[in-house]
């Protein structure tokens, strides 16, 4: 770990002093969202030392020009920024005329920040003695209400401790910002209008290219202790900033607050003509509630998603709020609510990756929502990429496919492609597996199958006509071989027979011509519906079938292991365990090419095939596998350790799956990758609560059928996690000497648990 | 080809009649060029329709910042761009006011541009009608300098067909010029002074970054028919220009003529606060001598260049016209007079590839200069990549290598590398094994060993030690693999055992061992000064050994050929004559993933080696992989060719030798790459001449003795070439019936005719 500056609590992330060097690091660790939009923890009032300001809209993107070296055929014509919005929780501080900035403070003292996660609020706190001498205390909380998605409110008091004072308050919206990154420094957004009138201000503004149309707006008051001031207000417009000047003499001791309400409202949920109509809607609808209200709001908001998504961990409070870091983040970034959103890899906590979409989605966040949500918000999620159909069959004729083959893209906002690394971009093609997988994985947990009719088949048959096209006949091998491409580890690029890549492919096959026998049988009308829409023969079937039969594996006689790829042997065979310290992290030490010859592994490769088709395989298979390649694994990804963590466990090796439950729920908070000024790793985050479920909890669904192997690290009391299993809430309580289960509700479940057929009935506990 | 516009003739290259569309591919042909500088043909008056406009000063170039998705260790800060220079050419026209302009004129008739090679010089003739009804007759003659390397000369003539007119010359100076390559809209040029005195003027500039400072210098007169006429000239100057307007009064018939003598002094050449005093002492010295004269020395020295270097072929103008076209343009672009300067692909003809220096100069160009120079000049070339050397070892470094490996640059300019695609900065290694083949290759032709225990020891044990780290000990193999590479095939990349990497890896220990044991013997003082500076021992030696005595080398025993690398016979063995036309090139019509799981070939490979080492395999084993791997070539380099024909010639087959021989010496004048608007192929013209030297002549070197195989395409009755071997001058003439050898200095000469060994004297004809 590279920071420890967060203090051990249940509940809370809780910062205590003021360090600047810390700044861009709290800024991403106390991000607040509410799945329509989000923000990294910048200041209200001005602060001129090192920062990364950013407010991002959910869907809200811009097409920059792509930056490669060399043009390739088949790149796409832009990279998908997540873009920075206009800035609404400004607030100019003045006291006595100088500029509140903690920057420039005389002297800051008790500074602490909570983001309190049971309750979905931010809290920052300091003392601070100004150049003039003037000491003031401040507070400032802030939410982004789950229950009016398009507002957010700030609380800011001042009380002055040393001498009665002026106090001004400039709430402000500022639509003059920019992208940290910015490629060709194009404008992103456009202003169409400024507005203030009665206290009010909206700023009409619509990205450039996209064309999102926004409109950010706010509305203050201002109190003195209790009481609302009713003081004539100056408004200010310029060409990009509205801004509301307050005035106030405050005594010492006295309060002065200023509550801000503030917001987006965009032409995705309404028409952009009624952008502001709808504006001011919300501002009136949370003007009558008041701040305190909403507050109330958000608690019980966020206790109905606790109460179905927490995770306890008794006797071990580092994990407990690390666990707690990642569901709260999880909910704070998707809440399942909009079809057209997905889960970007920064959520609202940065630019990096731009894009919000990567295979991340189907292999890592699904299981999280399909076991805490409502199922559809798992069904969502899978319909995003069948709305994304299309666009992935043009996306695979631009690179030469033909004949309604379908790949989808490994980096995306609206279904096009916006990466391009050619390594990545055109070879990581995996990825059209986990989006299949993720189709299986949805049926096997929710049983519900409706949606593989409906919608699902055509993605099955695109995505097989894909792996169909691409796989090559070996004259030599007399096999099917899948050539050039990019596994999961991205540590090797253009490889031969990626076993990952090879398998999933055959397994697509089998399972897309399995589920068009099941519909032709079972689902007459949708069969024929998509078979006309498709032009699918049986020709054409048994051809995918040649392939799926006669596909080629890599294997090791003598390590009796499926080989990564064809050459993986050819590889200087040093374990990281030899490799000296000070060569780590490999991806900030050594040169590409270095890398690429080596054989260490950034994230899960030959083991995430085993983690996503473990039934294929025996125990033993997986031991092999596993002490085969975690010693070579650098776990240099967010997405690796959980892999690792899930399988430890199953090998009973507690320990290690112990290690990686560490490092992967507190890889932002401990800042293990150097890297969390940027954003936090959300997509990991789900990983994390499946090293704990699928890890230590051991669940699977096998034959319809919840099971558990349970097991608990030896650092922990017990832990406790619920899941919505078919529509029934099962709570599950693990400690050492026992698994007690409790059914909410429904007439009872059937569990297997370690190979043990138990029946669970609502209300009551069940100890095994 | 897709453009044959160029009329036959085998001297000149000439275009008759005007068409816009071709202008921008003209400016590229009928480029110019002095070794010192060079020019696309763009035109001295205005012309407002397509061009691209090109001046450029060898050794002068721009780090500009690199572009790359996304940024990976290793890569360089920079990519050298080739740069436009200030204009010095121009020459606003007016007549009766009206501003002479092709684009817009009513009618342009008898247009005709000759590109004289035996001379040297470029002639625009064409007669113009204006919008004003003016008809008038220009002629527009441009040189650049051999004698006087820093000057060029333009005789801009008008002659009023109609009427007579007002004719105003504005010739100017003009440093405000941009790249068409550039990538962040930096600022190129500063400019320092612009000056204006006494009928000259002086534009100091100098690079951004690079700090290379340079005079634009231009001093004009007037002439009306042959009399030189003194009229009050106005004098202008802006911040970035300089112009002097000559007004006359020109009678119907009569001629006016403006001389316009200009060009740079650059700091390469004079301390920087001389260059103006340099610029005016060479506009003393032309303008002593005038244009006339100028013209024959030019003749003058073209003559003594092709004395020496001219291939005659007779009954086959085409083929005459474009190997003279090769011949003339690598003269225009390196002569060889200066060790710090090298052969840009494009030269002074465009600014694709950036950089001047490629591996393109050893592997093609070296043989060339070799016989057709005096042999310094390729030492020069050599003296260049040793005083690289450090900087090769930097390189290395940055990529993990130590103690002394050095790695060459890709592209250099001053010996650091400035591309970064990975797989070719990082991967495309071979590179390496040509700069040391091109030592052994001058030694081998010049039997000067001096280079040796002079320099190149030290660049060859810098190469040696990048092999001995690059390799990889495979336990699966029991051999030394070398993992990660992409081959001269750049259609295939991060492949393993790359066929040729390895056989010239291999090489590079064992020449590098050999001249150690040699050095040690006979130069000692060498030998203990290097030893001393490189701190060798035996035991690194011996580990060298190691790796080259069991260096692995993939093979197909069904096929009888050694593989390309590992994967090849994985790839679907479909070859180029069974692929579909619309398919080709490839490299436009086809993404890169499916280029590069494709088994075609963009250029020599396997074939590569071959011709390197030609000795080390049987005719038969050529003739094997020949079979193999050309029926899977596409030839979409300009260094293909050139290399196939030679081959093709070996195994006596002499149609195919002669379509390759037509392909790639009229691969610009016929534009079979559709790409000529950027410039011409400079380096692969090297390829050209060694296709009718080694190819059609079949000479080689061998055991100090050279040796002849003639053969003859049918197409033609005979061809003659000169050589410089050791210091004689030997004249081979081939018909059908014999060849004839003519000695043109020295003792006498032995040499193996079709492993015959005659012995020729000079001044006597000696046929065989």
């Amino acid at each position: 770990m590279n920071q420890n500056y967060i203090l051990s609590n249940e509940w809370s992330i809780i910062e205590e002093g003021f360090d600047k060097s810390r700044v861009k690091s709290s800024e991403s660790l106390f991000s607040i969202g509410n799945g329509a939009m989000g923000q990294r923890a910048n200041f209200e009032e001005d602060y001129t030392g090192d920062t990364f300001q950013g407010s991002y809209i959910a869907g809200v993107y811009y097409p920059d020009k792509t930056r490669v070296g060399w043009w390739k055929n088949g790149y796409p014509e832009y990279f998908a920024k997540v873009l920075n919005a206009p800035n609404w929780i400004g607030i100019h501080v003045k006291i006595n005329d100088e500029v509140l900035d903690l920057a420039s403070c005389k002297e800051v003292k008790n500074f602490r920040r909570e983001l309190n996660m049971k309750e979905g609020w931010l809290l920052r706190t300091f003392e601070a003695v100004l150049q003039n001498g003037v000491e003031i205390s401040v507070s400032a909380k802030r939410l982004l209400s789950l229950d009016i998605d398009e507002v957010g409110a700030i609380e800011y008091s001042i009380i002055p401790l040393s001498e009665s004072v002026a106090i001004e308050f400039s709430p402000y919206l500022d639509a003059g910002i920019t992208n940290e990154d910015s490629n060709w420094d194009d404008k992103f957004w456009e202003i169409l209008d400024v507005t203030s009138t009665n206290n009010q201000a909206y700023i009409h503004s619509h990205t450039m290219k996209t064309e999102f149309h926004v409109c950010t707006f706010m509305e203050s008051q201002l109190f003195l202790e209790n009481e609302k001031i009713n003081i004539p207000t100056t408004e200010f417009v310029s060409k990009t900033k509205a801004l509301h000047t307050y005035k106030i003499e405050v005594s010492k001791d006295q309060k002065a607050t200023l509550y801000k309400f503030a917001g987006y409202t965009v032409d995705r949920n309404h028409k952009k003509e009624e952008l502001l109509l709808a504006a001011k809607s919300v501002l009136v609808k949370v003007l009558t509630l008041g701040f305190e209200e909403l507050l109330k709001l958000q608690k019980k908001a966020w206790r109905k998603i606790w109460d179905m998504a927490d995770i306890t961990i008794e006797g071990d409070v580092q994990a407990q709020q690390g666990i707690r870091f990642n569901i709260f983040q999880l909910n704070q970034t998707y809440l399942g609510t909009d079809a057209r959103l997905n889960i970007g890899p920064k959520g609202f906590t940065g630019e990096k990756y731009g894009g919000s979409t990567y295979w991340d989605t189907e292999a890592y966040c699904l299981p999280f929502y399909m076991a805490t949500k409502d199922q559809n918000v798992a069904k969502s999620l899978l319909e995003y990429r069948y709305n994304h159909l299309e666009k992935a069959i043009e996306n695979a004729e631009k690179l030469g496919f033909s004949n309604g083959a379908a790949l989808y893209p490994m980096v995306t906002m609206n279904g096009e492609e916006c990466h391009n690394e050619w390594e990545i971009t055109f070879q990581e093609i995996h990825r059209n597996a986990a989006i299949a997988f993720a189709i299986f994985n949805y049926y096997r947990y929710t049983g519900d199958y409706s949606y593989i009719p409906e919608k699902g088949l055509e993605v099955l048959i695109g995505i097989a006509r894909f792996w169909y096209q691409r796989a090559t006949y070996s004259t030599d091998k007399n096999k099917y071989v899948i050539l050039g491409v990019t596994g999961p580890n991205e540590y090797e690029n253009n490889i031969n027979n990626n076993w990952y890549t090879n398998y999933s492919a055959q397994w697509c096959i089998n399972y897309t011509m399995e589920n068009i026998k099941k519909i032709k049988n079972d689902f007459s009308v949708d069969y024929n519906r998509i078979m006309a829409k498709v032009s699918l023969t049986d020709n054409e079937i048994s051809k995918w079938k040649r392939i799926a039969d006669n596909m080629y594996f890599p294997y090791s006689q003598e390590h009796k292991v499926f080989l990564q790829q064809d050459g993986f042997l050819d590889k200087e065979q040093i374990t990281v365990s030899e490799l000296d310290k000070s060569q780590r992290p490999i991806n900030q030490k050594w040169s590409w090419d270095r890398i690429l010859r080596s054989p260490y592994i950034k994230q899960a490769d030959v083991l995430q095939g085993f983690y996503f088709f473990e039934e294929d395989f025996t125990q033993r298979e997986l031991e092999q596998h596993f002490d085969f390649y975690e010693p070579f694994t650098v776990h240099e990804s967010s997405l690796s350790p959980c892999v690792h963590s899930i399988q430890a466990a199953k090998l009973n090796r507690m320990e290690q799956a112990y290690e990686f439950y560490l490092r992967t729920s507190r890889l932002d908070l401990d800042d293990y990758n150097k890297e969390v000024e940027e954003g936090l790793h959300i997509t990991s985050m789900a990983g994390t609560w499946m090293s704990i479920v699928e890890g230590f909890g051991g669940m699977r669904v096998k034959n319809n059928t919840l099971s558990f192997a349970p097991k608990i690290p030896k650092e922990w009391q017990a832990f406790s996690f619920k899941v919505n299993f078919r529509n029934q809430i099962l709570k599950v309580n693990i400690s050492h000497d026992k698994t007690i289960f409790e059914l909410g509700n429904g007439e009872e479940l059937k569990l297997i648990v370690n190979e043990q057929e138990i029946m669970v009935t609502p209300n009551n506990l069940t100890a095994v």
